[in-house]
């Protein structure tokens, strides 16, 4: 057994870590390139500096939130395993658990780090080096944001790999029966699946409280530019592209990779040669990414909305087609040598294939080359109404060609697993070849927050404008390479997650007339499942408003209150640059003149108002499962999973793509120059885009987390539900977890964070409505 | 056979019988209410009928195009079912099918014609007789609207009650299996929800694109009232509130309450006691609502918002409740007689029950004497895009204690239902109990728009103002009646379309582990039935903005063009009254520069585009299930079934939801007179009210309709998919409703109407955009 697990895992470490000897060579590439100080900007490292303050504070509080709730949960596990499977598989899960979760928290901090780096360089990149007078090009910033990508990629890919072969080899070594393995295999999952949903609940509130909290009272009210210095809140907003964008991102991917490979090793059935495939692809992807990685790079010049981003996007695609080409071909050969039959290895193509395609609806739909974003910013004619209308239009059809293809693949794949003998394994396989180049594929979506920070720390920093418009450009692409992303990461979702329901199934002794959709048990708990993701989406939309109120709050007192030493007011000093900078774009504000804000405020309010927005969302979804199995019964909770994950994956598509289709509308109309011949048009898209910003990076990517958490949470207690062979028979147990529900919620209310009083309230008192 | 049947139908005549006679009852009291003419104002009577014919157009229109969609499903079904099942049964569901159609239209007739008679005396009722100085008051409105709701809701439950009872006798003298008769009467819901689904959206469309687009162009960019007679839009936007929120209601509710009974009816399986039951219980429900009707009257007098709401509703529910008791102490004396268990009386009495708790729960979420709806109105601070955030927050989280009622309901019911002999039946004989007092429901639901329409005719008419006050009062009340009447659409929906689902399964010849839903088809069927309802749901969105831009073109073309013989256009005589009436509210315009507008146009406008807009969606309603089922087979469409009932469920609640609250935000923001105190509020809110109004009026209610319409359309073609006892098995019988619907896709693309392209393209050409 412990030689199988041995060749189980090899290839695993082996190429973990490859990964990490080429984020090695990453890192010295990044030492090479120029900090702001290099180029004679050194404001643009101390910019940096406290952007990367502000984002390890904010996952410190975080962290030390997640700590105790892993703690609790690992202790939980524990005492529950004891009792039903005995002290060493307690023992086993709450360590798999515990591992699970700090290996996923890892991919997250190291993302936020190394992207806090780069996001200096990129500016350095782009612009003109005082020194020697070379001006920077949008091929240099590419290359550096990409380099920083790519870190994040590999490091994903690295630490999932790496992580779920020792905890495999580890527990194989420990228990002799594969079911035990499995059964612990689970609990790392959830353990990353946990981490993940918070952070990505987090960072999501985060990042848009900030942003739409920033705009808001600077853009809108005080007419200053989106990344001018003398906003409190700007800081803040550039941590959260990091915290949401970066180390949410980090987090949900990880998640995402192993919960595939745990699921097709699970529905493997022992079958040694099926577990060795689901190890070996992605092992075989991690190298296919390194040499795709060496295919990227862009002769394209470009400035501002005039460059070509068909080429630049096509510079960036070639990393990823060679590595897929690479991976087939790879691919092939794991087949042959495990001499598995031919069905598996066209599963494992299927899956990859309609990652591709759904990344490409992905595209025509929040493109603005294309009929949906047009059409959406054209409403614009007719006010913001209209164009909310027609963004949730676009973002409801966008759900039709996902979901026939990962219909057409879960029909294909299973029919072909099936006639290799289990079709539950098919489906779990095409999971795996999805993601098993995700380095590649990580790395053009996570340059996009890096180039985007790049663009904001050239604007405080007060570079030329020409800087912004390279990094504007490359944030532009980023948004095209994320609708890529998002396809893989909401197909890999749901197929993983049906893989995930499946294996739970197998654990349950029930005979599978059990589970007959027709029967009123399973129908309500279809029903309730299928709510479930329409709460979490609305618990975090209202975040995200709430938390954005307070820091509106924040920055408006600042404006009135914050002063320098000759009593200037930092609104006055707002109002004079305004009245200079009209004149003469190079004026520079004499010393006593300046005021600085007090950005470490909001970046604290930020922080905490997160963290505590976090605690419903993510509870509730680790204790809906564990309510509706322990109280009803396995099948009931079958029932919730189908419902929420076909629920879950309707509304993370249209949120994300409406998300996306409304801000390439409000980046059409800047574009077009609508600004100023369509004032109108251009501010209705403006609202479109700011309903978006929850959308796309708040509730839409948690969505994906919700359904797999939700599986795996079903998956690493269904050995404590196989002995409920009729409805309700130990309800008592579920009283427990619904018992913590209702008292968390409770206790929540009381807190004043669950609540529908308005942080503004103060605002609203009275007859002197004061508007912001 | 025959005496049995008779047996079953003849409570069901009788109380139809009692229905109708009551109608004459109530047409007399009618008959006796004062018109315009009667009160010196007989432009009252003039635009009335104005209304009326331009409804009676657009229902002709929209009839005439259904009458080839029932002839050619009917041939359809004929040719299916002579060669499966033979001659007579294919006679006999062609003509249940076109029997159920004709009476569903008939009910919406029936409403429009009697509502758009209402609406004039009912502004008549509220208005100052100039013959005797009487003035008028709300109890004298509420009076006329509610006795013509009444009408409306009788002719609703009479004509389905005897229409159903009637095709059962005809069915049951004709066949002597009762597997046939249950069969064919499958075929009569199945004519009465596709009209009803077209009715809908047709009407939805129509009133909604009337609505915004007469007050984006006519309130927005002209400034004048919401209903002056010189906006050409306005007799489309009355003629709207007819076709859609009374026709269209009728015939959904027509087919809700006939759904339930065929659903109940079919899961008896034969047991004649339970069949009576079914058509026992409405019959017993009419006569509790005619009785409750007497105790509907209200002493209160109001004056715009400074009525006492609460009263007022307290003297509305009053009616209801009665009504409720009393069905309670039938429906036990029913169960008594028929000698059946008593735990079918609790499935009843837990029907009655949720449809009750969901309706006060969807007041919380959509009244605004809760904090939902003020959160809304708080967020108004900061914009439109966080009046729209929060607005879907507080939709999508609504959803939660319908779901949780719903589910609780179902375990109970068939828990209940499994030990009087039948699970199933448990759960459809519950969602008829919801719906027997649907007679004096509907009536307190149907009066609101015909006072909407009084409120509209008051002020085409100049009307003194306070004429106006009180049908606001009375629209304001009509809105929360309106939310306990969707609790009882929703409820009802899900648990009769669950039960179509379940009497689908029992025609189909598998064994129930075929249905595991952990199935890899039954999954992917549960996937594509659940983005159904979010293709619906954007088509109609979509085309909700397209034909308001058609009207607006047209709005803004006659205020340029139209002119008198003087030659002054409608634009200067807008400009004129605007103002004169500035400084002297009684000031009269002179004939010479009176500018008429060409209302028929907007009429003609609307008919065309909601008529032609609804073709898609419809027909891909039918479509849908006829493609899953032949294609893949039974299990797939079983999963798409319990898919779209589950995801259609939360997106009817969200949007119905969150489209009552935003309009009771605005609604609320008027009331505190934040219109002068906070403009930017008001505004903002504004904004959220427009993006709710196709929410609320033309998607969600129509996805009620949508899945009992699938499931509908399943049950009927039940028996020629009886014999798939493998996946794909006759998938070329599937490839002819799919050839169809790519057949129509691409017709409806060429045709333009499934497009991109906005009505208002013109104005987006070249650089000059000009702005709405």
């Amino acid at each position: 057994m412990a030689s199988d697990a041995l060749m189980v895992s090899t290839p695993g470490f082996v190429a973990a870590a490859g990964a990490f000897l080429f984020i090695g060579y990453l890192y010295l590439k990044i030492a090479g390139f120029k900090t702001g100080a290099d180029i004679g900007e050194p404001q643009v490292d101390i910019l940096s500096a406290q952007i990367k303050s502000g984002a390890e504070k904010f996952l410190k509080t975080e962290y030390s939130f997640l700590v105790v709730f892993v703690i609790a949960l690992a202790i939980t596990l524990f005492v529950l395993f004891t009792f039903t499977e005995g002290l060493a598989s307690a023992v086993a899960v709450s360590l798999s658990f515990i591992f699970g979760a700090t290996l996923s928290a890892s991919a997250g901090w190291w993302g936020m780090m190394v992207a806090t780096d780069g996001n200096a360089k990129t500016t350095a990149a782009c612009a003109t080096d005082k020194q020697t007078g070379k001006k920077g090009t949008l091929n240099d910033g590419l290359k550096v944001a990409f380099t920083t990508g790519a870190v994040m990629g590999f490091a994903v890919v690295g630490l999932g790999l790496a992580g779920v072969s020792l905890c495999y080899f580890l527990l194989s070594t420990a228990f002799s029966s594969d079911d035990k393995v499995m059964q612990c295999l689970a609990g790392f999952g959830f353990g990353a699946s946990s981490i993940a949903l918070f952070a990505r609940v987090a960072g999501g509130i985060y990042t848009k409280a900030a942003d739409v909290g920033a705009d808001l009272v600077g853009k809108v009210e005080a007419g200053i530019d989106e990344d001018d210095p003398h906003n409190p809140a700007v800081i803040a907003d550039n941590v959260g592209d990091n915290v949401g964008d970066v180390a949410g991102m980090g987090a949900d991917l990880f998640e995402s990779y192993v919960g595939s490979v745990i699921a097709a090793a699970t529905l493997a059935a022992g079958d040694l040669a099926k577990i060795k495939l689901a190890f070996y692809l992605p092992a075989v992807g991690i190298v296919c990414s390194i040499i795709g990685y060496f295919a990227v790079n862009t002769k394209e010049e470009g400035k501002g909305w005039n460059v070509e981003l068909g080429a630049l996007m096509w510079a960036l695609e070639k990393g990823m087609y060679l590595a897929g080409a690479l991976f087939i071909g790879g691919a092939l050969g794991v087949n042959f040598v495990l001499d598995l039959p031919i069905e598996i290895f066209f599963c494992v193509i299927i899956g990859l294939l309609a990652g591709i395609f759904i990344g490409k609806f992905t595209e025509y739909f929040t493109s603005f080359d294309f009929g949906p974003v047009k059409s959406i910013k054209d409403r614009g004619l007719t006010g913001p109404a209209t164009v909310v209308i027609q963004g949730l239009g676009v973002g409801m059809i966008s759900c039709v060609p996902p979901v026939i293809i990962l219909a057409v693949s879960i029909v294909s794949t299973s029919a072909l697993g099936e006639r290799a003998g289990s079709a539950g394994y098919g489906v779990a396989i095409s999971a795996v070849g999805m993601l098993s180049t995700l380095g590649i594929t990580l790395a053009t979506d996570a340059y996009g927050p890096v180039a985007d920070n790049a663009g904001g720390l050239a604007e405080l920093s007060y570079l030329d404008k020409s800087v912004r418009a390279i990094t504007d450009s490359l944030d532009a692409l980023g948004n095209t390479t994320a609708a890529t992303g998002k396809g893989f990461a909401i197909g890999s979702a749901v197929l993983t997650a049906l893989s995930l329901l499946t294996a739970f199934k197998g654990k349950i002794n029930l005979a599978p007339s059990e589970y007959d959709i027709g029967e009123p048990i399973v129908l309500s708990g279809v029903l309730t499942g299928a709510m479930l993701p329409f709460l979490f989406a609305a618990l975090t939309m209202i975040s995200v408003g709430k938390a954005a109120a307070e820091i509106i709050a924040e920055v408006r007192y600042q404006f009135a209150n914050v002063t320098n030493e000759a009593g200037m007011t930092l609104g006055d000093c707002i109002r004079l640059y305004t009245k200079e900078k009209e004149h003469n774009e190079d004026w520079v504000c004499p010393a006593d003149k300046e005021v600085k804000p007090d950005s470490d405020k909001c970046v604290e309010i930020s922080t905490r108002s997160s963290v505590q927005e976090m605690i419903a969302p993510g509870a509730y979804a680790v204790l809906a499962p564990l309510v509706g199995g322990f109280l009803v019964g396995p099948r009931f909770l079958m029932g919730m999973l189908a419902g929420s994950i076909a629920s879950g994956c309707m509304l993370a598509i249209c949120m994300a793509n409406a998300g996306g289709a409304w801000d390439n509308a409000k980046k059409l109309c800047e574009k077009l120059g609508l600004k100023k011949k369509a004032p109108d048009l251009q501010k209705a898209c403006v609202v479109g885009d700011t309903v978006g910003d929850p959308f796309k990076d708040t509730s839409g990517p948690a969505l994906n987390i919700l359904i797999k958490l939700m599986s795996m949470v079903s998956l690493t207690v269904a050995p404590l539900l196989a002995d409920y062979d009729s409805d309700f028979k130990y309800w008592y147990f579920g009283s427990v977890p619904l018992a913590i529900f209702i008292g968390l919620t409770l206790i929540l209310i009381k807190l004043n964070i669950l609540t529908w009083d308005d942080p503004l309230g103060s605002h609203l008192k009275g007859d002197g409505y004061q508007m912001i």
